[in-house]
């Protein structure tokens, strides 16, 4: 896949040769000499990776790459520095300012070209993913936070697959101290990916050849090809050198490498920065999700909407269609509610309807559904049931509404409420839900009629 | 990207030859034997690719295919067709049962391996999207439908980047005769760069050399590194029998590619395929985004719901602290609303309002919002409005209610409605949006006091 990079290095020839080697591999480049310019044109054009040089005059490589983090038009954009010393500490800083790779002159075109496309494949992915996260924002559906602002300090499932017992414990040993993880242990694929199904980790760690001799890329390969370790980070661990096996780890699917053995301080950094992605893409999958969420669900009282209550009705009739069993529909309104809204205020009528939905919900089965039609009106949707199961139900929610006072703040001794309750009976003769819920409704306006706290019924037929 | 591969051949060494080839590149392989057991375990493995056998005895491979595309459940896993005799009326054939690609034995492994990373980067996006989209019709926010039952007659925007104008004129008129479509045609990589992002092309047919000597393949790369052209379609044309280009084309994210000369047939199939994946990808896209919608309007009258209408408070509170500037909050209440339901029934009061939703919108400015806190209650936010041009808004509102009857189904002359509001001026100093509405709340308490249908104000300090 091919995308924008943005090289930046204060050194012309640097920049010509890493365009130069760029450009031959169909990439697009644009290019800045200094940190505060990376600045202007990472905002300005949007590139799909910055490749950046530590040593510079005006700001060196870790403040470019702390503020690229800090600014949100720039912090999804993946970072590889470019190191002279390659040190441990060096990376160690440069995870901390938030890059994803360190690479050191001359590059190894293997080793560049495989990151390079590996990076290129998770910004495709986060941009997806921030585009649906972008618009429940700008709907005031969910908050924003960049991946450098997530909270890593929370712990998270790991699973180890080293190349030996002694390399399994002290790798523990190192996520336990430093990140209070508590890592789980194995020793060959097939235990691996067994136990990846019942932990389902958050970051699995990887040695190129496993301790019953299995083979690390292969492990990597196996956990990208199943649904449920699909998404979870893969830190591989290849020998000292072997850039090959590092370049293919990383094109099957790998989320980052590290060469054994290593400064336990790396480890530590890059388990962190790979944590910190998870929880981030988790973050903003569930922020759509609960977006969506937010469509169906009454804000007031947490239940479910009609909107979805309406849909929800189609799978109750498609099943009693399926079965042949009956179903019951109960439209419950509570009486004289603009009474309580007018004598005391609109917060103690909001707390009544909260009250009144929690112990609607007590008085259901599981398998009921109640939703929150708007207003004072409630809606509850009974599957499986008959006529007397049905008014003995209904009796229960009346009972248990009138048996107690409501406590509401700034009344004394709570508030005496009631509901009237009207019922429908549907089977799989009936055509639509709207004709069910009418139905519902008429037997409600028959006990408004009849004096209010009572429950009605409605004949079967139409 | 590694993943799982289904292999279906009826001749036992043809599997075992593909299994090993694929193995060998680390992807996770399963085969069936016949097309009956490929249905499935497909349905049972969930592969992320399928390279289906054309010549089996059972049920042949377009057959096979047909029905993989018929079932939701395995609708958007990419199929890999094998065929023998490899004539252009196959290849339509099988675009026509929905394969994205086809090869022929022996393989070659070039073509073969670009492919499979192509289709599995692809894979994954839309599982992506359509997960997302999984969760909105969950909720009974969408509907679903698979790819294979878009329709692909309703046009498209087309870009071609042919090597001759002879080339252009004859793929524009064959896309023009058999799909409809006006393709645009264009002579270099600027060309095409530009006019794409004035005309957002759906898909790009782009050769290996264009007419001014620019290079196809630079073109792909390019148009796969803008934000505008990104989810485009791209049909790579190339030479006879160059592999390499086919392959690297893929690569760099052309979608799909075709040998010139072609039977016209053959383009049209691809093109028509490749439409409709394009427009797939969009509907699920923006299926997401209508369910996000959802979550913030009112479903009777399509306007904002009171969660938007809190958010947009804040938007409209911080633009005042940064001008200096005022504001205005307006709500507004149907007098008398529940006789209305009670007399003419719920469908009467629903139509009311959603007539008087119109009318407010009418009424007010483009800069300003309306939303529907429940029931009859409605609210305006007016940013960089004084007293008396919020008075002047308010006024208006209330005599367009006034001034003219409801119709509605049912009544004769239509319904005499009238509305009560209540004014709030905010300014920078204010502290939060539920102060405000508070003030409005009290100024609505007031008008209603004051005998209804009329406008009253609440003091600007709190």
């Amino acid at each position: 896949m091919s995308g924008r990079v943005l090289v930046v290095d204060d050194v012309a020839t640097n920049r010509l040769l890493l365009r130069a080697k760029l450009s031959s591999a169909y990439y697009d480049v644009v290019v800045a000499e200094s940190g505060t310019s990376a600045l202007d044109i990472a905002r300005r054009e949007q590139p799909d990776m910055i490749i950046l040089d530590v040593m510079m005059p005006d700001m060196d490589g870790f403040a470019v790459c702390a503020a690229l983090k800090e600014d949100e038009e720039t912090a999804h954009i993946p970072v590889i520095m470019v190191t002279a010393l390659d040190t441990p500490e060096e990376r160690v800083r440069g995870l901390e300012a938030g890059a994803d790779d360190f690479l050191s002159k001359p590059f190894d075109d293997l080793a560049l070209f495989a990151r390079v496309r590996n990076l290129m494949r998770m910004k495709m992915m986060f941009d997806e993913l921030r585009l649906r996260d972008l618009t429940s924002r700008e709907l005031g559906l969910t908050d924003f936070v960049t991946e450098h602002e997530m909270e890593v300090e929370t712990g998270g499932a790991v699973l180890l697959a080293p190349p030996s017992d002694a390399s399994g414990a002290s790798w523990a040993e190192a996520l336990r101290d430093r990140l209070g993880l508590s890592p789980i242990l194995t020793h060959s694929e097939r235990e691996a990916l067994n136990l990846a199904r019942l932990e389902l980790p958050d970051l699995f760690v990887v040695h190129r050849s496993l301790i019953e001799g299995g083979d690390g890329l292969r492990l990597v390969s196996a956990l990208r090809a199943r649904p449920e370790t699909r998404q979870a980070a893969i830190l591989l661990v290849v020998e000292p050198g072997d850039v090959e096996a590092a370049a293919t780890g990383l094109d099957l699917g790998a989320s980052d490498y590290i060469e054994a053995p290593f400064d336990v301080n790396e480890l530590v950094a890059r388990v962190r920065s790979q944590l910190r992605r998870k929880r981030y893409s988790d973050r903003l999958r569930s922020n759509v999700r609960n977006g969506l969420m937010m469509a169906v669900i009454d804000p007031l009282t947490g239940i479910y909407n009609r909107r979805y209550a309406e849909q929800h009705m189609n799978r109750v009739m498609e099943r009693a269609r399926e079965t042949g069993g009956a179903f019951a529909v109960l439209m419950i309104d509570l009486d004289k509610f603009k009474a309580i809204n007018d004598r005391w205020g609109h917060d103690a009528g909001d707390a009544v309807l909260r009250e009144f939905s929690r112990r609607l919900q007590e008085n259901i089965r599981g398998v009921d559904l109640v939703a929150r039609f708007g207003g004072e009106e409630f809606f509850v949707a009974m599957p499986d049931i008959d006529h007397e199961q049905a008014a003995a139900a209904a009796e229960r929610i009346r009972g248990a509404v009138e048996g107690r006072p409501f406590e509401v703040t700034g009344t004394k001794d709570g508030l005496r409420v009631t509901v009237s309750i009207g019922v429908a009976i549907g089977t799989a003769e009936d055509g639509d839900p709207e004709t069910i819920i009418r139905r519902a409704d008429l037997a409600l306006f028959r006990s408004k009629n009849a004096g209010r706290n009572r429950v009605s019924f409605c004949a079967e037929a139409a």
